[in-house]
């Protein structure tokens, strides 16, 4: 059904290959779908509307492949992408399935695998960039430990920062319009990864070389991994100025990583999410990066890609219409949202200091009794959700 | 029994009034214990050998006291002190109890309240400073919000740096010696709790007028609560040069904040903790900011007070073992750590990007089988622990 | 605004005094609201379109009274229910308040605390079957331990065994219509409680000398804080004949007891929930068990009562046309949920070890292809929700 | 190093093949390791100390083997086991890695998946017992849903009903003596699986036709995924006569499964734990179903198995010192634990509500000043554990 909450390529929305592509192996099962080649999902994708794709290296060119296979990938999705007209926003690099890299990438206690992750990246970045994307993602799935010794954290984070260092000059020197996002994770497949939250990652990026090459990639069901809200932590990238990219998905709350279609999982939070992306600045692609349920065929995956969308606009329509309701807006006023928007001391420190109702003369019984009158506004919001207003 | 376990004044810990305080009411019942007279928790603090005790305003002067009472509290507690050479490293703010900050203090939607919030904090920090403090935590555990609308992050991340602006600029302008301390913490009592873990604290900073004056108070259960591994967020504060403060103390994983004394709990984490602080540069208070259970009368106040510090005792000179052994030494050198402190690339980027070793006759599948020997060395850790060795 | 979502008695919704009436004290915060009268909040339910009111003893009867003051109290609340047509279908036994009960009240290890416990859960007994009450909770929310010697839980399992086993022959030798349901929770206030899910609980009835009258009353926010899905629990109550009495709010996620209206925290599980409820023979009380949010005044609490209802009634509104829609009926099939209802080997053992297609014959790869067309019958399930179908 | 710790066949020490054989692929990651030759795992198992070794059908004999190829596994495997004097004390089906079980094996919506899951677990069975097994594990992983209509609860709970009566009226008309033992787990690989926790695999249990066949195999991880004390929960299996087997390994909270060796993890619990069956009637194996760390060469795979064995003596050995110290036995009284094994009321029901001690003349604020002195108790537990009493 083709209706208004059918996106085109003006939502940008993408997907990443491995996301439609994805098999189905999980700890205790083997692939229940055929590979998918990464044309096919291309045409896909774009028959359903999306804006782009993105890849992991190892997505299009499997790992080993020689020089001319490599080529002779890289065509046959060039040409797939131009009959389609879907781009190339963002790509990133695998730096995770080969055993290889078992205790990470930039951060492997052998320093020879170090390297070859380092060079990996290198060799991809030049392809995405040549494929026209703006923004390389690194999730550092690998980068942490399980025990307490066999990883000293400082020592780590000095070899990470060491790593976006220098992938901050290689894109300088090269002139390449593209900027990094880290991507946080707090556990699984290591026990504790480094940089477990947007928070952590935000933190990091300051030490760094050239902060400003590098933002962060955060995904909601990482963030609720940790039981923490996501729409909080992508308003604290957005403050400081640092979302770069996206991962929509869904969570069930604190266990392995789910990867849920885009709405499942805590939808309170999904609207939430959309209502604050819908009112920020941020203007970058919309990227889905979940795993169709391993229990369905192939239908499955294109009937959740699609829904990955079109809940996404559902909520998008919905948080227009809680954000233009004159009730809401009565309920914004009495719960005092102006009054934080307000600065607390504009007249600066000194008048504050010499406000004696703010201290000496202030009846903290009194203003105790205001009621912030949260439950209204809460089930306005919850109304228009649902639909019933 | 006085032994090697026993701590002096010179093992640096200390003790909030508010912990061995407590009264014991919790969500569901009331208090089980007598108020304590903050001069005996000084005078039996030192009798069990800390070096030192924190307090919140309220802790010491009951909300709400004349001027002339408030003198009063404070002279016994100054006396106290002088009479047990107890010192004050750190004093804080209590922005919680009081039914006015039900929506916060710093980041409350009412100004005035905001207002009265600063200046509360003002207020003591001029006592901390007198008492000798030279750390002011910050704990903003009613900043945060229940739903969705109730509080614009973005916004409230802005007052929360106005205020903490206005505090540096205040002690920058007194001349005060003292830094602040922000102690995160991801939920209760609200729902969601703004800069929820270390990580979210430390990039909070950054964005600061003087963020050299703004540094952590991570809490061992606090982080717990999220699922996140303590030592390696003390790491990465530690790496940013931004552990002003620590609070120890015991949590059984992800739930409500339990505040059990120090080694209950998570006793490995505990264990990798102490080895951290030891092998690190800081210098700090070793705070614990615990709760004695309820069940307990007065005896199990300062049972638990005492055992606070001779666990940190036990595990210091576990981890001082652990590192002096041979055979760890062997371990650590066999699983890389070695390596791991190596550069990556000392020889910069343009001899790795020469170096066909690192990529392109880089054999990944031999390099994949090197085994990391990481179990051989946390059982290593583990018979230190448990004192097998 | 009074529409299709507004309840009426027949709707069988009730509260708890206590929910309404609590007045915002928290583990790190003092009340913000006064005290409510139960006489009013009778009243205001029986307005708000409620059926019944629920209690603890303390909330009628505050600990203490003399029995004069307890006729009083009794008399009143009476009267009011007498007046407003509200009635009471359950009452329970308040053993977690007062400080005795530090240790638990059935499982205390102090004796004479048990002893006095029972002799309190009779005397409630009592008056709750006066009310007309036909249900009788426990949330032994006290019974548990936060350190491992402090409890030997098969002891404690005898002594909660035997305190339901005197008060099953209590309620039989007087006769009484009255059932016994048992509430879990995982943890909070203490570290670990007995019986923390309604698995452990729906076990433990099977050991009892009357096993037939007592079942369980589970809690919404109490199962997920186990990051347990609520609706499979009561499925499981269910399928056991054992669902007596259920106890609705809002959770999001593994955190501390949040108690939030119902509809908020996991909106899709309490779309399950009642969806089950509504297909199920369920009869009892839908009991609202929450608390209204701690930062709103007096007008908080009624709005939040008023919307669980509402909540509730949108919900069942939202299933019912999900089960009616014939998109569904067909998606259902497409996902096998008739096969599933079909036995295994309705033709017995015998049968099916003769059957070579069900092994020698059967061809694994073949049908492991086959989908189960997951996708598409949850994104209808979401539609409906939202309202867009 | 041969020592006190150092296992032999009668500690009851037994090995999964899937866990030394377990080859480090993730959801994330392929293999590190090559396989094992089952009649390796054996010998070095046996060399290590073990008592015996269990296996699922197709660690054993492969997915899809001919009847001759079936033959020729266990022929070697029984070969190996005679050589050694290793036992197989349990078996198990796996019914979670092809994907034929992508929905689960006994309440798969697929009906000819549920014939072939159960006729492939009677096929098994028959092994099993010729090989000596006298428990028979159900580990049914993905018996459950990720969303809310895929899986009809009740009518799941009705088909895994009838597969475990008709699995009991297999081995009853054979004869054989052979009990099931349920292994429950909340989630993972499905978003949640039935029978999630040992509570729900007991109640669950009372319903079958022979219920005296079937108790439950809880596995330490899988109860602290779900945040639940497993010393609790293994106490309310012994104490429902249902503890027929135990899965021993290690967890670092609620995450995803980590299968960590034994001790790893949540140490304090493993040493509670270890306490418990210590002092309980369980005689059965003492089962390690852990994986070693995917980073680690063959090296960790034995180095682990041998320290799974070495943490149990280990803490065995302290647990036996709590136990005997009388500083300990003293403790014990102070807190009360005589009384709790003292019947509440010994006297009877009669004679309780006659005794006016118990409630007319009981002085609640007195009796709640006793303190549970349960701080000592603790940390002497902690010293014994870490070797400093």
């Amino acid at each position: 059904m083709s209706d208004r909450f059918t996106p085109t390529p003006a939502d940008r929305f993408t997907f990443g290959l491995w996301t439609v592509g994805w098999r189905g192996n999980d700890p205790f099962g083997e692939p229940t779908r055929p590979a998918l080649d990464p044309v096919e999902s291309v045409e896909r994708l774009a028959e359903l509307g999306a804006h782009g794709v993105t890849f992991h290296d190892d997505d299009l060119i499997p790992f080993g492949s020689t020089e001319s296979e490599r080529a002779g990938h890289i065509s046959r999705f060039r040409d797939a992408l131009e009959r389609t007209g879907l781009k190339v926003p963002m790509a990133t690099t695998n730096l995770f399935t080969h055993p290889v890299f078992k205790d990470g990438g930039f951060t492997s206690n052998d320093r020879e695998v170090r390297r070859f992750a380092l060079r990996k990246v290198i060799r991809n970045i030049d392809l995405a960039v040549e494929l026209g994307a703006t923004t390389y993602v690194a999730w550092g799935g690998r980068e942490g430990a399980e025990s307490g010794a066999a990883k000293d954290v400082r020592v780590a984070l000095d070899r990470m920062k060491e790593a976006f260092d220098l992938l901050g000059e290689y894109v300088t020197e090269q002139g390449y319009d593209l900027r990094f996002a880290i991507e946080p994770k707090p556990n699984e497949p290591r026990g504790d990864i480094l940089l477990p939250t947007i928070g952590h990652a935000l933190a990091f990026i300051e030490r760094l070389e050239r902060p400003e090459l590098v933002g962060v990639n955060p995904e909601t069901g990482h963030e609720q991994m940790a039981g923490l809200n996501f729409p909080h932590g992508i308003a604290q990238a957005l403050w400081a100025g640092k979302l770069f990219h996206i991962d929509l998905n869904g969570q069930s709350g604190i266990k392995y990583d789910q990867d849920f279609r885009f709405g499942a999982g805590d939808l309170r939070q999904a609207f939430w999410l959309v209502d604050l992306l819908e009112s920020s600045d941020y203007q970058g692609p919309l990227h889905f990066d979940f795993k169709p349920v391993r229990t369905d065929g192939i239908d499955g995956v294109w009937e959740s890609a699609k829904n990955c969308m079109r809940n996404y606009l559902i909520l998008k329509d919905r948080a227009a219409a809680f954000r233009a309701d004159p009730a809401v807006q009565e309920a914004l006023t009495a719960s005092r949202l102006d009054e934080l928007a307000r600065p607390t001391a504009e007249d600066g420190l000194k008048a504050l200091l010499a406000d004696r109702t703010a201290y000496e003369d202030f009846d903290a019984d009194t203003v105790a009794t205001r009621s912030m009158a949260f439950e209204a506004l809460d089930q306005l919001a919850m109304e228009h959700l649902l639909g019933v207003r």
